[in-house]
C-alpha cells in the first residue's frame, strides 16, 4: 500500500491512515482524495481490518483545499486546469462514498486544524474526537462557497439543524470545546492522548463483537437513520435476524453469553453477509 | 383481558399493561409480543384509555430475548422451531406497529435490566424513564445479531445519529444515568418512585388535552418527524385544523380559556377523527 | 412597505419586521400572515437586504391566533366567516413558505409570549433568541387543535423528537429557561439585550460572507437535512462547487484570505445565483 499523501498502516485490527502533507497542513487534493478512498476500499475487503483510525501528519489535521493556486485554485475553466476540483478528476466526492459504505467502522483522531474539506471529510465517519488544540471550520461562506461532500446532509445528523445552521451561516472557525459542546466530536483529550483514546473506542467496536453483525448495524443505522418511516426497515430486518440466527456468529454470541467468556465470532464479512445485504437498489 | 405472560390494569384514563414473567426476568417470547400488540389494539379503540404505562414485574423490566433454548435459540431451521422468531410465528413486529399506530400515547417505565428487545420494543413509546438501578444494551452486536424491530430507524430520531452508533457498534450495556445523559430516558428516579412519576408523566398528556388532539398530534410527530420536507405536511394540517376548527372540541377548548377553567373536550377518539385521518396509505 | 399589523424597518443590511398589534398582544390574523409573508418576500428579492429580524411590538412577541371572535373564532363554517382561517383566504401557511424559501437566514427576537402560532411561526427562521420573561406554549392539544403550520415537521428537526412530544402532548406552556435547555432557542438575554444580540447574531452571517454561499447554504441545509440519503445532494454539491470556484466571489473568498483581509464580495443573490439552483422541482 504505497500512497503519495497519505500513509495507511495496518495494527492488529486497526488500519491507521494519515494525511501525510505535513509542510502543507495536509492540504486536500484530488490525489488525496483518490488514495482515501482507495485505503478504505482496501479496509473494507480485507477482514483483518475490524476499524480505521483517520489522522493527520504534523500539528494540522487537514487545513482544507490546497490554495497554493492563488485566487484561481477552484476554477476549472479555461487553461485553469490544476484546480482542486479539476485535479481531482471524476474522482471528488468518491472517498465520502468510500467512507460512508464501508463495512468496518471508522474514526478520526482529529489532531489539529479541521477546516473545510479537513472537517467534511470525517462526517461519513462514525467517531470524531479531537486534541484540545484543534481548530475546526466550515468556512465555505467566507469563501463564496457552498458546504460539499455532501456535509449538508451529514452534519445535521450529526449536530441538529440550528448547530449546522450556526455553523455554516457564519463560517467562522471554533476551538475543540465549541465542537464538543455542538455535538460535534464525542470527546476532547490532549494531544498525547488522542490516538491511544482512538485506539480505546476502536477495541469498544471490536474486541467483543461480530465483524458480520458491526457491518450490517453500520449500514442499517446510516442507511435508515434519514428514512421517512419505520416500515421499509421492519421489512428487512426481521428475515435479517432470522438468518442471522441461524448463522454459527449466533450460536457462538449466545454461548459465550452462558458461559460468560468472551465471544469468538467465526464469521467473516468477505463471505457470510446475509442475502438481504445489500438490500438498497445500487450495491456499494 | 386475560394473558400468559404479560398483565394488563385500567386504572382512570390509563393502562397499566406488565411484562410478567418475573422468574424469567420478563424475557421475551413470540407470546409475549402478540400480547402486547393485543393489548394496545385494545387501548387504541378504548375511549375511556388515555395513556399506556409499560413496565416489567419483579426486578427486570425485560431481559432480552428467551434464550433458554440454548445456542439455538435463535436457530427457526430444521428441528430448532421453538426458537424466538419461530415461535412469534407471523406476529414478530406486529407489537411495534401496534405500538407505532397506537392512538393514545404511551410511556415505559423501565424498572430494571432492558436488553436487546426489551429496549427497543420502548422506542415507539412517547416517553422512557429509569429507575436508577436500571441497566439498558443494545447488544445484539455481542451476540451476532443485528438492531431488531425497526430500532435503526427509531433510535437515532430519539437519540440522534453519533450516540445511536456508539451504543450499536459497541454492543456494551450501560447505566441509566448514562441513557439519561444519551436522551433515551428522559429522567431518572428511584424504584419507589417510578410508577408515580410514570403517572404524573401520563397525566400531564391526558388531564387537560382533547383525547382526539392527542391521537392526532402523536401521529402527526411520529410520521413527519422523518418527511423530507414540510410541504407534504402543509398541505394536511391546513385542511385538518379548519375541520377541527368546527367541532366542539375547539368550542370547548377557546372557551375554557376564556373562562381561565378546565376544558371537558367532548371529543372521542371512536368516531370524532377528522376525514383527513390516517392520511397515509395503509390505514392502521 | 406600508403595512397594517406589522412593521417594516431596513437598517443597513437588515430588515427589522415587527409584529405590531400590542394591545392585543399582537394576536395572530390571516392578514398579518399576509404582511409576513409580503416581507419576507421583499427581503428575498431586495439585494441590500441580507438578513430579517423578526420581533413583537409592546410585551408580547405574539400570544397566539386572535380569539376575540369567542368560542367560534376556529369555525369557518356558516356565517362564522370572520374566523381566524377564514380571515385568511389562500394565504394561511403561505407565509411559512415564504420564510423556508426566503434567500436571506432570519432571526426570531422572541420578546415575550409566543404561544401556539406565536412560536410555530418562528421555527422556519434559522435562530431564535429569548427574553428572559418569554413563555412558550404549543397548545394545541388544549383548544383542540393540532400542531399547525409544518410544526410537526419543523419542531423535531429543531429539538428532536422526544421534547417534541413532550411539549406537543402536554400542551403546557413553559418558561424560556425551558425553551433553550430543550433546544428551542439557542440563547436567553434581558429583554434591553435582546435586539442588540440579536443584531450581533445577523452581523456574524453578514459580514464576512458572501451573499450567494448564504442563500445557498441555507436552502441546502434546510432541504437536505431531511433528506433519507446524502447521495442526491452529492450529485449537487460537486457541480454547484464547480460553478461557484469560477465566480469572482469565489477569488475574492481566496484572495482575501490569502491577504488576511474582509472580503468584499462582489455577487447579488438577484443576479448570480448557479444554474443548479433551484435544484427542486417547483421553483420557490
Amino acid at each position: 500500500m504505497s500512497y503519495e499523501q497519505i500513509t495507511c498502516e495496518i495494527d492488529g485490527p486497526l488500519m491507521i491512515l494519515t494525511l501525510n502533507r505535513p509542510d502543507k497542513l495536509n492540504a486536500y487534493t484530488g490525489t488525496m482524495g483518490a488514495e482515501v478512498a482507495d485505503a478504505f476500499h482496501r479496509a473494507d475487503e480485507d477482514d483483518a481490518v475490524r476499524a480505521i483510525i483517520v489522522t493527520g501528519a504534523g500539528r494540522a489535521f487537514c487545513a482544507g483545499a490546497d490554495v497554493s493556486g492563488g485566487a484561481k485554485s477552484f476554477d476549472t475553466s479555461g487553461s485553469h486546469g490544476a484546480g482542486v476540483f479539476a485535479s481531482s478528476g471524476q474522482r471528488s466526492g468518491r472517498f465520502i462514498e468510500a467512507i460512508f459504505n464501508c463495512r468496518k467502522p471508522s474514526i478520526a483522531a482529529i489532531n489539529g486544524a479541521a477546516v473545510g474539506v479537513g472537517i467534511t471529510m470525517t462526517l461519513p465517519m462514525d467517531v470524531r474526537i479531537a486534541a484540545d488544540g484543534a481548530r475546526i471550520g466550515f468556512i465555505f461562506a467566507r469563501r463564496g462557497l457552498v458546504p460539499e461532500a455532501g456535509s449538508a446532509w451529514f452534519l445535521p445528523k450529526l449536530v441538529g439543524l440550528p448547530q449546522s445552521l450556526r455553523w455554516c451561516l457564519s463560517g467562522r472557525t471554533f476551538d475543540a470545546d465549541e465542537a464538543h459542546k455542538g455535538g460535534l466530536v464525542s470527546e476532547v483529550v490532549t494531544s498525547a492522548q488522542l490516538m491511544e483514546r482512538a485506539r480505546q473506542i476502536a477495541a469498544e467496536m471490536t474486541s467483543e463483537t461480530s465483524a458480520v453483525s458491526i457491518a450490517l448495524t453500520r449500514q442499517m443505522l446510516w442507511r435508515f437513520a434519514g428514512a421517512p418511516d419505520p416500515f421499509e426497515l421492519l421489512a428487512i430486518d426481521k428475515p435479517m435476524s432470522i438468518e442471522r440466527g441461524g448463522h454459527a456468529d449466533v450460536r457462538e454470541g449466545v454461548q459465550s453469553f452462558m458461559e460468560k467468556r468472551k465471544p469468538a465470532f467465526p464469521g467473516k464479512v468477505s463471505q457470510d453477509m446475509p442475502s438481504q445485504y445489500p438490500w438498497w437498489r445500487t450495491a456499494k
